[in-house]
């Protein structure tokens, strides 16, 4: 059995949306299962001392114009958000509390939370959204909202994002894979390289 | 006569050395001329409060990865330069003052001396180094150290860097073609299926 690819994302992310919406049929491809892991950049960041993409001058606004003309390179539907970035530990709560249900579960809820936000411009950081998402998977929207905000969930998130730190993540999406890192959605056709015709030295 | 690809690149980046090795013939598949520019990303900084990838926490170690990797993934030679990054106005003005006396010959000088700087770890700031490999493409050594010193050289250093920022370029290698901007070795792919099955609407 192939060790997985970890996907890493945080939900504020349009190339974490790119990525999310091609990591499963890579996956398929490659033979790899895709463990997908919510995040929080901006608690990344707190460390790495990173900012947001579209803070910078210049390359601020070429990312807005680059989020939609890749969006349309791969042929995936992108609406740019009227509010972006927003806060989105709601959102990975909510995925890590389904985790616990069914994990399949976890991730179709993960792409419609990425399809909501991006697509239809659905305020994902509130949990009337959340929840109404989760309940086309047959969740119950008072219980989904109510056990997202427990303790144990937010020290799981928490828990996450610390891991994800000692791994060295410091951007969205990002991929590990045998040890390997692959950050960004344009690095996608060198890990599929990587993985079927084999590590290269370098 | 289709306007030309203007290639916007630092002395001192990996990555601009990696497209530098690749854009000619990409020109030449989608038959577009292109203009060399070397920059200063230094002096962009300082207007945008950019900083080198290399000096980011877990970016930078990631990021010394990633040349060494990306080059062997294009099959391009690459040996980390000892001193890393260096100061490369010198090999600018060498090239800005070649390009009055042969432009197929700066293309040259410029290609060298990113060979120079990051296949065989030559500091390319210095002018013994330039004059070396100004003198294997017939240019007096003395002649081409005296005159790239000129005020005439350093003054156009200084409007070819301004009109770089004038025209929102933030990174290295940066591209315009047609007025679309892509920036970085990574987006070489989709620049040329937009020149080859023509712009899509985003």
């Amino acid at each position: 059995m192939k060790s997985p690819i970890d996907f890493y994302f945080d939900f504020s992310s349009p190339y974490g949306y790119l990525a999310a919406e091609q990591i499963e049929t890579l996956g398929m491809r490659v033979g790899r299962e895709i463990n997908w892991h919510p995040i929080l950049l901006g608690a990344i960041f707190k460390v790495t001392g990173g900012q947001p993409l579209t803070s910078h001058a210049f390359k601020g606004d070429y990312s807005l114009m680059d989020f939609k003309r890749s969006a349309a390179y791969y042929g995936i539907p992108y609406n740019p958000p009227k509010t972006f970035p927003i806060a989105t530990q709601n959102s990975c709560r909510a995925v890590l509390w389904m985790h616990q249900k069914n994990p399949a579960h976890a991730k179709t809820l993960a792409l419609e939370l990425y399809r909501a936000f991006f697509r239809d411009d659905r305020d994902i950081g509130k949990f009337d959204v959340i929840a109404d998402l989760a309940s086309t998977l047959g969740y119950d929207e008072s219980e989904i909202t109510a056990a997202s905000q427990s303790d144990e969930i937010k020290a799981q998130l928490k828990t996450e994002v610390e891991a994800a730190i000692a791994k060295k993540v410091f951007g969205s999406p990002y991929f590990i894979v045998d040890g390997e890192p692959f950050w960004g959605a344009d690095r996608l056709p060198m890990m599929e390289k990587w993985l079927t015709e084999g590590a290269w030295k370098y």
